[in-house]
Order: C-alpha cells, then sequence, then structure tokens
C-alpha cells in the first residue's frame, strides 16, 4: 500500500504504452483535459498502426535512458505505464546504457510474482527523477463505477457466489498470485494463477463441457491483490472477458468498483447485453 | 477436525470401494490382520475384472440399504469409504428405499464443496449404527511415510517453493477448494480447483511449452485441507501423478507426511527414480 498520492502535478505526462486500446484511450482522456502527453509505446507489445498518427518514440522495456532523454527536457516529471505486457524474458528487454548499469536489480525483480517485479521497476523509475502515476489518476473515467454497466444485474444468487469470491482473492492476494477466482454455487471452481483470467474461463468452459462444473451459472469475480502497487497493476476486464464468460457458461463478472479498470466501457456494456451476462462493480471486502 | 477416534472396533470391516488399486491394497492391509473384510465395490467407480475373485456385494452411491442389509447381521459395524470417485449427479445415485428418505439432506450435501458432501455422506452412514473410519486407520500401510519415497531428495531451493506451497494451502484450505498447488522459482504458478490434480498438472505442462513459466523446474505441493475429514478425504498420490509431474517438467512432489496415501508405493518410487523427480513426505506447517 503506498501513502496518499501527491497532487498531480503540471507539464507534460509520459505514456509508456504497452498493448490494447486502452493507452490511447487514457491519452486522449489526459489531452482532453488539457494536458500535453508523450507517447513511448513499447516494441513488441504495442501495434505501429496505432500510433501512425500520433508523436510517440518507440522504446524497449528497460530503456530508461530514452525516456530521460526524450521527457525531461520537456518539462515531464510524471510517467504512466499503462497497456498489456506479457511477463517479458530478460533477453526481450535490450536494456540501454542507463538500464544496463541497473541489470543485477531487474533481474533481481524477475525473480519473484509479478507484483514485485512491476515494484522495482517503479522504484528504477522513481529514481530517475520522475513520479510514476496510476492511469487511473490522470483518467479517472477508466475506472469501473459501482453498480452494473449493462441492463442485467446480479441476482441474489449471484451475490452469495461474489461474497465467497472476494473472501477468498483477500485470502490469498498476500501469495501474488492471480487476481481472479469462478464460483458457481456456492463453490469456487477455478483460481486463476500464471494461466491468466482468459486462460481459467478457457478451463471452465472444458470443465463445463465435460459435466465437471453442475452449478447452474457461475461468476467470475476479479480483485486487485490486497498489497498491489494500484499505480501499475489493476484488473482490467473488456469486452473480450465478456465473450470469454460467456463461453464459460457464467452468468457474470463482478469486479471492484473504482479499482478496476474497463478498456472500452461501450463495447463491453454491448457486449454484456449481447450475451446475457451481468457485468457489475461492487464494494470490495472491506467497502 | 474429528476428536481422537475410538479404538479400532472387531467384528468384520465393510469396504466401500471406488475405483483405483486402492481399495484392495486396504483390504489385503486388513485382512492380512486377520480381520474379515465386507467387499462393497460402486457401480461404475470400481472395475468388475478386480472383484471376480472375491466375495463382493456391488452397491450404488446412495444405496445405504444394501449395506445395512448385508453388513449388520455379521456383526459389522465399521465402514471405510475409499478409492476414486468423481463427484457424481444426483441421477446416478439410484437410491434405494432408505437413502430415498434421506434425499433432500442428500441434495443439500451436494449444495456445497466437496468435503461439505463427504461430512454428510459420513452423517448418514453414522445414523444407521456404523462408525466410518478412515482407510489409513485399518492400514496404516498406505501413508506416505517422512522422508524421499524414491532415490532423489528435494534441494534446498525445491524446499524453498514446498514452503511457500504449504503456506498457501494452510491459507486457501478453509474455502474447501484444491488441495494442491504448482509452485516454481518460489512463484505459485498454478492453484489447483474443480479440475482436479492431473488437470492442473496438464496445464503447467502447456504453460511450460508456451514459455510462461520460466523458472527452470519447481514443485507439486499436496496438502490436506485444514477442516477436512480425514476419514475418508486424504490426499493422494500415485505412479500417474509422477509422471504428470514429469511431464509438466517439474524436480518434484512433496506431501504431508503420514496424511497423504500413496496408492502403489514401490510402483510409484519407481516411476520417479526413472524420472529424475523426488517424492518426499515432508512436515505439515504446524509439523
Amino acid at each position: 500500500m503506498s501513502a496518499a498520492p501527491p497532487p498531480v502535478a503540471d507539464g507534460p505526462l509520459a505514456l509508456v504504452c504497452g498493448g490494447g486500446s486502452l493507452p490511447l484511450a487514457v491519452a486522449d482522456h489526459v489531452a482532453a483535459r488539457g494536458r500535453r502527453v508523450l507517447l513511448f509505446p513499447i516494441r513488441g507489445a504495442a501495434r505501429e498502426a496505432d500510433y501512425a498518427g500520433r508523436e510517440h518514440t518507440w522504446v524497449y522495456v528497460g530503456q530508461l535512458g530514452t525516456l530521460v532523454r526524450v521527457a525531461r527536457p520537456l518539462g515531464c516529471r510524471e510517467v504512466v505505464l499503462i497497456g498489456s505486457l506479457t511477463r517479458p524474458s530478460l533477453w526481450s528487454i535490450r536494456p540501454d546504457w542507463t538500464s544496463l548499469k541497473l541489470m543485477p536489480r531487474i533481474a533481481m525483480a524477475f525473480r519473484g510474482g509479478d507484483n514485485h517485479l512491476l515494484s522495482n521497476i517503479a522504484k528504477l523509475v522513481e529514481e530517475h527523477g520522475f513520479t510514476l502515476r496510476g492511469a487511473h489518476e490522470v483518467a479517472p473515467e477508466i475506472l469501473a463505477p459501482e453498480g452494473p454497466l449493462g441492463r442485467l444485474a446480479p441476482t441474489d444468487s449471484d451475490r452469495a457466489d461474489i461474497a465467497l469470491g472476494l473472501d477468498y482473492l483477500a485470502a490469498s492476494g498476500r501469495f501474488d498470485i492471480g487476481q481472479a477466482a469462478v464460483v458457481a454455487g456456492r463453490h469456487i471452481v477455478a483460481v486463476e494463477a500464471a494461466e491468466g483470467t482468459d486462460g481459467m474461463l478457457a478451463r471452465v468452459a472444458a470443465l463445463r463441457a465435460e459435466g465437471r462444473i453442475r452449478a447452474a451459472r457461475g461468476v467470475l469475480v476479479k480483485a486487485p491483490k490486497p498489497q498491489q502497487d494500484r499505480r501499475f497493476d489493476l484488473p482490467s476486464i473488456g469486452p473480450k472477458t465478456v465473450e470469454a464468460a460467456g463461453l464459460a457458461g457464467l452468468a457474470g463478472i463482478a469486479v471492484i468498483a473504482r479499482e478496476t479498470v474497463v478498456a472500452e466501457p461501450a463495447a463491453l456494456a454491448e457486449a454484456a447485453d449481447r450475451a446475457g451476462l451481468f457485468v457489475a462493480g461492487v464494494r470490495g471486502p472491506q467497502g
């Protein structure tokens, strides 16, 4: 847990962009507030076509030098890391000189779980004079609100499954594993670890096809890990999550309101209505 | 947790037999002590050929009447449930008259997790004048000893992975989900729920093939759930578990000594040596 964040600084914002549509949505929200955005799409993660019409500087994961050289003279003091990024191998990092001196520490960062990795990258960025901010701090529009996002809402039975899932995720969070579980008929049928949410939902679909999950429907529950640094590692859902949950035969998806990123809210609500699923922002176990 | 068990009673022992070789191994261990064994293989779970040469009475899950009618006149007062049994659908139970009166309660038993189901069946058996015993109480030979079962032993690095896995299983056990996790390089990469241990190991093999698990090897850790009724639901491993762990690229398997059933100890040790894996009985978190 970090202390209360300092007020957002003036000056341009550096946006280090992984894959998906979220980085550009964040860029647009920030720009709409009248703040300049410097885009640093990551090679191998961001799509070239998405950045063709915008000023940008390509970086490799671990190239702190480029960021420092381009952003600092422009008065930039804040960095946001946003978008999807598969856990990189040490060899894909392509360290520049600045990062090379830090390699032993970057290597250390790869040893533990994901949270450990991200915390260490955050420390490195901050030692170079930047403040790392969460995308939701500079663009709160990307967070799930409380309540249903589409037409449908969870039933009382769904709510009981959701409560059990949240309880489990609170208890398992300190182990730095997945942020999601599937609960059906008051029974936890799948828990996410290295396979990711999509992998877990595919497994639930297969178990259901084999008749090994008998409860009528069930719920995907996602929550941030208790100790998670919310600046760069909030859980996120999008239209594809809804599709995968539908294929797994689930009744819906519950996420923590104001602590979950919704990549494309309009497309997600539409996908949920079409598939007959609810997607709801709920209060966390403490909330 | 149950209180200390009463001393094992005299009279024949009723063995309700699921699938696999374990029920017959238990039958032989008990018979070797000079006690008569009444075999009740379960239709659809036990193999006919295994019971052809032995006196036995086929039952369906839920047929308490047959058990009562056959076993009680012979002075039998103790029942052991042993062997593999996929969670039955309510329709495959084929209730007899005794069980039919109990159907509402059996239906209730199917609502929650596995542990809930088994506890309720145990209660039903006991209300009919039998005492439910654990297979390991009547045949302690089937339990894993402390230390390695084959030639290899865990390294210090493996021991650190084992400790993390045990810690996780102790924390997640109260949710009545899986009894196993895979830890590689101090990172929990897979957690078992409805898919079972074999399903989880197949997933780890796939994740490794995709390069999504980078730690050199890793360990399968199995432990009983904290609140588990050890009379009929101990974790178990066999030669097939070793094979699956080998395909997942693991260094070995750790189980709780004296709280884990080893189906075929000699075949298991041989499989472990052949695959270059350790299989070790370790002390539980409290031990």
